[in-house]
């Protein structure tokens, strides 16, 4: 296997240890100037400057990434792969959204080879934006699941998907049962989870097409293999949460449809939490939930602004990763969706700092899915998935971020400002490479 | 002139004739699947379907443009040259970005060197991506008018611009005087108004900065120079509106400040309107002023959300064009901005269509700056300043907007939907070429 070998990287390199949006900036971040990355069989054997390195690692070839920033991989905590085609449908806010472009859509993949098809495409064009792992919903056919997994796996790829389940409010076509979803589920757990770098996701599509049959059975699943994650919906449009009072009178909120099933737990993450209550966030905090903030989705469906700083308080902490959110996502970027989480924030009048989205983007992340001790960092010993970004990528980017003279290299806060402009009008184009594994990704 | 001959350009065509958000879409615009459009001595001769005109223009050389989309050039009704390296500056809202980073960048535009250096940067990434008109803020310097003006006029472009006129509540070192910025600005219009095809647009920076006697001079320009422009910013951000009723306590609002000194007419654009009162797009209905709609500026710096609905209502309706307001606005691209235009809509459950979008980037943009005999569509004598658009300039792009075949081309509706998706998720690289006067233009 090409992997088990040693090598070096050398390259600008950032790295979030702790969150900062806890403690100062300087405190939360590791940043080389001019570093060198040594990987060992896939994995995180070193990472320091590169003139304290370079007489121990004297031997190994090293890829020469100077005037580039390599960052940890990118994860995105909420994407659709059967929705890839469908990206920038118009006009419609979440539930008519669903009805009238999604489940068509997902119709399709009951096809085997249709999925496999879309799955490569969806697989490289993450590959493309820098993104190592995600956490992804497949469609309600288990052949649409294998479809994925099959994909990710050829590619060696960290990723996390399910199939989904839902038994109510859905066309006929697309309806599981309460009992085949619970089947057909155990299978896909018994093949994947686990198999190689894949992990696998207990997937109801919202609260509102499953039954209470179904949340049962899903629980069931959860008690049976507790490590598997629970991934779903949760408080996206203002609509949807009252059709979901609607529906659960006996609830107490949306939050509380999940949690009175046993839905809620330190494994699960809720894509999108708009219209949370504190309440709501109080008990995400206590059962250390996470949310897949998906800001681009949220503003291309007027879905409403994520409370950020609700999620990122000192009273009701809550794991938070970034979501693209793809199709109602507008970009596979992670770039594009920190973009629109600085939107997103100001336009409540709080802050984003490029640190801060770096961190969502990888460390936040990888909390938020309980991968800290794998992913998220160049700690030792954690897979060597990563970005080599050019900050540089287009002439405006050219001209708003300066190089550097090598004898001269950006302190923290200029590589954070480069950073940050990166973000705000980077996209594909900023990713030079992404390596899975200490190999770089072809796509 | 290479442009006197008479030559062709086979392509999709689709313009606007009429305001789409006052009639049936399908009324409003001009749709040739298979069309020759025809240009001579840089204006349009005429625009047709390829079958109806080939043999009437038989001899000419056309230009193969088939699988692209043709539209006319994009109108960008505001946005700051001098600001252009300071695009992505993080983390303020207007006035104090103003003070952090705008000011001390704006400084450097006393060299003419440097100014030049930075038009024609600026310009070109107009250009690319596919902007041919714009409303432009120089710097307070006569001499970075200069320099604009010049690298404009070497490009044969239709632009409009001015030097900003400020002498309150800046730095010293950007401050003109009443007196001064009257004499400058009246040199400036006699030198560069209607030379080619450039025209001039008296430029106070907005109410804040402007002493009681620099709008009545700026209000003498406006007699003395019936057919130049006013523009300004208008009621952007909240705290800056309280500023302003706090400077002139005499006034009704922030309108009311300019209306009183005479700058509130058909020929004034103001910029933002965030926070427009409806008396204030009452009064901007009946003196017919346009509004320049920057919706990534107003995202990026957490202004708000622009009215669209007030301003095409009926009851007032006011002249509307999209404004990029780089170097708030976060890109240079009008798509980009028409994306986020429809970001803001969804948010106030308005929705923005791809032809409505297509519109106020165009014939809407024309409208607000006066310029409807000359721009804005392949109406025949405009000038031919015109968009290749590549709807499928990236793999995702791609997948999205399905290939057609050359028998079966997409119908209006279909065109429509590529375009929107083209809105939403392209950049500069969609745009295949920009055409100025029939030429195409090299950036």
């Amino acid at each position: 296997m090409p992997h088990q070998t040693i090598k070096g990287f050398r390259a600008s390199f950032l790295d979030t240890i702790a969150d900062p949006f806890y403690a100062p900036e300087s405190d939360c971040v590791r940043y080389f100037p001019d570093g060198l990355l040594v990987v060992e069989n896939g994995k995180v054997k070193d990472l320091g400057s590169y003139e304290e390195l370079q007489t121990k690692y004297a031997d190994i070839l090293i890829s020469d990434y100077r005037d580039h920033l390599i960052v940890s991989g990118f994860i995105d905590t909420h994407i659709h792969f059967p929705q890839t085609e469908m990206i920038a449908s118009y006009g419609e806010q979440l539930l008519e959204w669903l009805s009238t472009y999604t489940f068509p859509t997902e119709r399709k993949f009951a096809d085997r080879n249709y999925a496999l098809e879309i799955a490569s495409i969806f697989l490289d064009e993450l590959l493309r934006n820098g993104t190592t792992t995600a956490l992804v919903f497949t469609a309600v056919f288990p052949q649409s699941t294998d479809a994925f997994f099959e994909e990710a796996q050829r590619r060696n790829l960290r990723m996390i998907a399910g199939k989904v389940m839902m038994d109510r409010n859905a066309p006929e076509f697309l309806r599981d049962t309460a009992v085949s979803s619970y089947v057909e589920t155990k299978q896909l757990i018994e093949k994947w989870h686990k198999c190689d770098r894949l992990l696998y996701a207990v997937t109801p599509r919202f609260a509102l097409t499953s039954t209470p049959e179904q949340l049962t059975n899903i629980s069931k699943l959860l008690v049976e293999f507790p490590d598997v994650y629970l991934h779903t919906h949760l408080s996206e449009n203002v609509k949807e949460v009252e059709a979901v009072a609607a529906a659960f009178p006996e609830s107490e909120g949306y939050l509380d449809v999940y949690d009175r099933a046993g839905l809620v737990g330190e494994r699960s993450i809720f894509a999108h939490g708009v219209q949370l209550t504190d309440q709501e966030f109080a008990r995400l905090s206590e059962a250390k939930s996470a949310i897949a903030f998906c800001p681009t989705s949220n503003l291309f469906l007027g879905s409403g602004l994520f409370k950020i700083e609700k999620a990122k308080s000192l009273e009701t902490p809550v794991k938070v990763g970034l979501g693209t959110d793809v199709g109602a996502g507008t970009s596979f970027s992670i770039l594009r969706t920190a973009s629109a989480a600085y939107q997103v924030a100001q336009l409540r009048s709080q802050k984003l700092s490029a640190i801060q989205a770096l961190f969502l983007a990888t460390l936040g992340g990888a909390r938020a899915l309980c991968l800290e001790d794998k992913l998220g960092n160049f700690e030792v010993g954690k897979e060597a998935d990563f970005v080599v970004l050019n900050l540089r990528s287009t002439p405006i980017m050219a001209l708003r971020n300066k190089s550097f003279d090598s004898a001269n290299l950006p302190t923290l806060t200029e590589i954070s400002d480069q950073l940050f402009a990166t973000i705000i009008m980077g996209d594909d184009r900023a990713i030079a490479a992404t390596y899975i594994m200490g190999e770089k990704a072809e796509f």
